[in-house]
């Protein structure tokens, strides 16, 4: 039997209330990369101004201990991944990130990398929506439009991050994310979607799926009543699919 | 000089908290459709169960004194929109919504009708959206994939409907609407957005546009300061840009 070499810390969010970048998950970060791993790959699409976003992760993951390059300070973005000991992508909006990656050419690229060389894959917010199967369930505005919105897929269902409970004193009319989640579900054929709340991250090593950090994550499968779910839960059944 | 034959009534949301459906806005729809017009074409596209929502959109029209036809009852949904003495495109998933408009061929129907025959056209929540240049400001969830973003262009700007304004107390981490805004005037060429919060109306008739309803507007220009609008403003300059 094969060996799947997939690494992947999906985080909810970069920041959690009251803290700083990346603080929340910051341990989490060091178990998942480890002593070997030396320098990561960052990959900034998701903002508008790449440099300043290169030095706010930078200034994180030097503290951490390692190296960071970012990916558009390189002429070749495909050898910049090829070449690549761990990759992270950050947050920000996930249509200009995804749009991003195809446009540079790096859909296949970093699933190559992942998949076939076992390359740690860090992804945060919409980080973690494009390492998924598609980027159906962001929370953000379609900015701009990618020529797909099929993702890295390097897990095959969703994640919603950020995955923010009804308010009961609100007066907003807007859908609720859980009713957003459902109407997703309503259209044939889609996957489950994870709800990620913040504060929490999924951790995957092969073919097991490990609920971490400090919230519950709500699961919504097409067809059955939401699920709530502890840190620490196997979700490897999640993985099994198709 | 040629004149525009354009009447739209631009609803932020199709339900204010507490009240009823549509129940917030019907003497605006009433003024708005006046007593010549007798029957109202509907396109439930937006949610999945098209006939529950005609049934509800039916009883509210009915007692406003119109006849409802809702388009998924007609064999040929071009044909009706050629037959229709005005429209109606009620809120829901924006992207389900400009998906279906774009599979049935309504697109160049629907702006034909408008501009050239000067058939009143209503819009709620997504409804309103699809009637702008593009739905790049929705908030909904990318639950299908339309082959554009690009929609009907009856105005030459965007609507955030269900605007919101930030939380000072929330403790959610995600990007606020306002930052969600900005992100896209970041992007080259983008044009201004008008953020209609829940209880605003937008009409335009011709080549002159009004703030209705009881909530103040927020205004978006690329590069400039959002600005705040009182009901009654005259918007007429948003009609004129390109
Ligand atoms: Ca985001
Ligand atoms: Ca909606």
């Amino acid at each position: 039997m094969m060996t799947i070499k997939r690494h992947l810390l999906l985080i909810s969010n970069s920041t959690l209330h009251g803290g700083g970048y990346l603080e929340h998950c910051k341990e989490h970060i060091q178990t998942f990369l480890g002593s070997k791993v030396k320098r990561v790959l960052f990959v900034p699409y998701a903002l508008h101004d790449r440099d300043a976003y290169a030095k706010t992760a930078r200034h994180k993951f030097e503290k951490l201990g390692y190296t960071l390059d970012s990916i558009q300070e390189s002429p070749d973005p495909v050898d910049a991944v090829q070449k690549a000991e761990a990759i992270f992508i950050g947050g920000g909006n996930t249509f200009r990130l995804l749009k991003a990656l195809y446009d540079n050419g790096l859909i296949p690229a970093i699933k190559k990398k992942v998949f076939e060389d076992g390359v740690p894959y860090i992804g945060s917010s919409a980080g973690t929506n494009v390492a998924t199967i598609s980027i159906n369930t962001t929370n953000d505005m379609p900015i701009v439009f990618p020529p797909s919105l099929q993702a890295l897929g390097l897990v095959p269902f969703n994640i919603n991050p950020h995955f923010l409970d009804q308010d009961a004193n609100s007066k907003h009319m807007g859908e609720t994310r859980e009713q957003r989640i459902s109407q997703y579900h309503e259209e044939p054929n889609t996957p489950p979607v994870l709800g990620l709340r913040e504060g929490s991250l999924l951790l995957v090593e092969g073919d097991r799926a490990t609920l971490l950090g400090i919230t519950r994550a709500r699961l919504f499968l097409r067809g059955h009543s939401p699920t709530e779910h502890e840190p620490g839960e196997d979700f490897s059944f999640l993985l099994n699919q198709i």
